[in-house]
């Protein structure tokens, strides 16, 4: 019932610490800890820790409070080490969830071409949030399950790897995540910021970049709130120690041109050949520029200086050699990595197709004016590939590939969109969702020239 | 994990509940209804009702909130149902918990003998609180335990009984309490009132009078936060067709001279014998007096003339009498009964004594300016006379008995106050922290004539 029995329990009682936390007084670092055992020992009741989820929900976790919080959770679990080389040159990067967004594959590949280790650590999707180990895992032979030498190894011979959350990593945070679901406290900085910086904490990193995505198809749909979640994330991940800056970026259409797990893979392929769409291209480019700037600074003494470099390695091949070195590292025979990655091999004779491509054409004629990215996901998510629950199997091949662009000419009558799915004949339901993501304006649209809206710096000098 | 499963849940899912609720909005007599079923049938998780009550605690409940919780907690179990000829008579106090607050005992005895019916449904003491089904208990053979037909026999025969809680009445009240002390959420004006009120509403009452008391010895530290706890309940109750009163009466020093168990019986029969010390005698007769006149405004037109009523029934034996037929009517022996009631009997021949009596001397010479309840009631605990769980037995016979009030003029080495207690010798804890009670000025104090401090009426006319 509280934490003073008389069996080793600390002092102070849970009740005592949910006392204080709902009269607005902020809890010390021992408190935070005996919350964090507690969850994780099974002592805390769920009743209490529903109590403190609300009452920090509702009263909010100051830097202090989120910073230990953050610190409590990485340290409930394993924490990857390094060999001394790959540690001083660990770095990463976090997004918060988008439609179409395979960033984390060219990236990944981009920062190990560059000589950095990439230890990445991803997760899969859930409901109309596409997952990054599910796209991958849409390629023959992918495991996301790596040893702990496994990872050692690949971040030695090849720099970057891609793998799943093992049990040990953050266990409080699981057990909070899976009340604050239940509880309708998911959208509070403070939890939102312990949950994802505490398993980034844990890969043992030097420099981490946020991308923090506002709009409709985003967790965050205003900039003022994402900008302070931003806040919460980067003063919280550097005052463990850790070079943070988080990027705001636009999440109202979908990034690229293909939303779906297989898809996506192809159109990481494309941006790793030279031929990925502006927007994923740039993206690549800005997170991969301010990370480089971020982690070695003296080297790097400009975000232009960062960008340029994670161009050079877009453009050279050698980003796209890292991506085929992956693959194989991580299971992909050798065969299939070089079909994939060869500029003139078939990655379609890898990569899973859906049975069917049914073309959606625009009722009117005028300027695109926006393709909503949530209709869009929910389309894909409808068709098989995305889950409604964790652990449900999903369809690699299904997805969307958009033919235009905000800001493009449409007749009448032009195709727009081609579903990929697996079904006989594309149901209405779900061609009319499709149809409600495209918005035309019968004048000329300014359309955006990057998706990068704020640039996000720790509030204060570090604590490192 | 939500109410919107296959299952035939309720559309609306706790989740969407908890949501509204932590967002500060006003929750729907249906989504209240929705969280009292899913607390009582085990389909709301522990988790959800931790986050609820929390909710509720920072959010507080609006007054149409509260009177729903309660009717819907009232609901949630059975209600005592009575035969027109007592329905329409059916009345009772509640106090919100005192030290030495044994006014149910001759109270409901005075109401009796004024021609009520008094279906009492009291509890047991925990921590500092007395209960007065402990106090009842140290009466040979008094049970508390009534059948249904039981209570209308002695409603019919008597007036009036004093019976524990069953487990039918207000299970979500059970439900919510337990976790209610384990997540910190006690002292919310909305949850104390819907689980005061549920309990008093399911006795079926037509009209109720309210103690609510206010001091170091109370629950409810100061005038400001009784008032407006007094102001919920009062209304809460009138909203649910009880004519109700409160009172705020002072609780900074014991009421009476005795306080223990038996020793509160003892004091009780006192009053009822006319014998009883002036500040409890003033209470039983404010409370009752306010009650007579809320219940039958035309024949008791006023507080004074229910007062009036009150001392009579007091004065003329009439109470006593009614008191002697429920110690019968609830198990006690004829003879004890008549040995307790008899104005020259031995109620220490039926009472259990301890077994040493020890005497408390004044450190200084001055006037009393105050004897402060909480370490007195602490004594009381310390030599086995309360309780640290619920559920533990208690010794009935210890206690602490008062030599002067407040005002009183003493000398140094003058006893003060006299301890009953079975140790061979009283610990020097006990007896300091019982020193610590004595508060004694050089100049003389000002005494106050009545605990009464204020009378709060409905805010608006009640939904009958």
């Amino acid at each position: 019932m509280n934490g003073n029995s008389d069996s080793g329990q600390p002092k102070v009682s849970f009740k005592d610490i949910l006392a204080k936390k709902h009269d607005g007084h902020e809890l010390t670092a021992e408190e935070i800890s005996t919350i964090v055992a507690g969850a994780c020992q099974g002592t805390m009741e769920p009743v209490q820790i529903g109590s403190f989820l609300t009452s920090v929900y509702l009263n909010k976790l100051s830097p202090a409070e989120t910073s230990t919080l953050t610190l409590k959770m990485k340290e409930s679990g394993d924490c990857l080490t390094w060999p001394d080389d790959i540690q001083s040159l660990a770095i990463d990067k976090h997004s918060t969830g988008g439609v179409g967004d395979k960033v984390s594959l060219p990236l990944a590949a981009a920062l190990a071409a560059c000589g950095y280790k990439v230890p990445m650590i991803s997760g899969r999707g859930l409901a109309h949030t596409g997952g990054t180990l599910d796209k991958l895992e849409s390629v023959p032979g992918f495991t996301v399950s790596l040893s702990h030498d496994q990872m050692v190894k690949t971040l030695q011979e090849v720099g970057c790897f891609i793998a799943g959350q093992t049990k040990d990593i953050c266990p409080a945070d699981r057990e909070f995540y899976k009340f604050r679901d239940a509880t309708s406290t998911v959208k509070e900085n403070g939890l939102i910021t312990s949950s994802i910086v505490s398993k980034k904490a844990a890969e043992n990193l030097k420099a981490l970049i946020l991308d923090v995505k506002i709009g409709s198809g985003a967790f965050m749909e205003n900039l003022d709130k994402g900008r302070s979640l931003a806040q919460t994330m980067v003063d919280c991940s550097s005052s463990l120690g850790i070079s943070t800056r988080s990027l705001l970026t636009d999440m109202n259409s979908p990034i690229g041109n293909m939303i779906g797990n297989a898809l996506e893979v192809a159109e990481s392929l494309q941006c790793l050949k030279s031929q990925g769409p502006q927007d994923l291209v740039d993206l690549v480019v800005s997170l991969g520029g301010n990370l480089l700037n971020l982690v070695d600074p003296d080297s790097v003494n400009s975000t232009e200086e960062g960008c340029a470099r994670i161009k050079k390695c877009l453009s050279d091949g050698s980003a796209l050699r890292k991506f085929q070195g992956m693959l194989e590292a991580q299971g992909v025979s050798s065969e299939h990595a070089h079909k994939l990655c060869d500029p003139d091999g078939d990655i379609w004779s890898v990569l899973q197709r859906s049975a069917n491509k049914t073309e959606i054409v625009s009722n009117e004629t005028g300027y695109v004016e926006s393709i909503v990215a949530m209709p869009v996901a929910q389309v894909v998510q409808k068709l098989g590939g995305g889950r409604d629950k964790p652990g449900e199997a999903i369809n690699h091949a299904v997805g969307v590939e958009l033919l235009v662009h905000v800001g493009d000419h449409l007749e009448q009558g032009q195709a727009w969109a081609k579903v990929h799915h697996d079904e006989g004949h594309l149901s209405e339901e779900v061609s009319s969702l499709l149809r409600s993501a495209l918005v035309v304006s019968q004048s000329q649209v300014q359309t955006r020239q990057t998706r990068v809206l704020e640039v996000v710096n720790p509030s204060s000098i570090p604590e490192a």
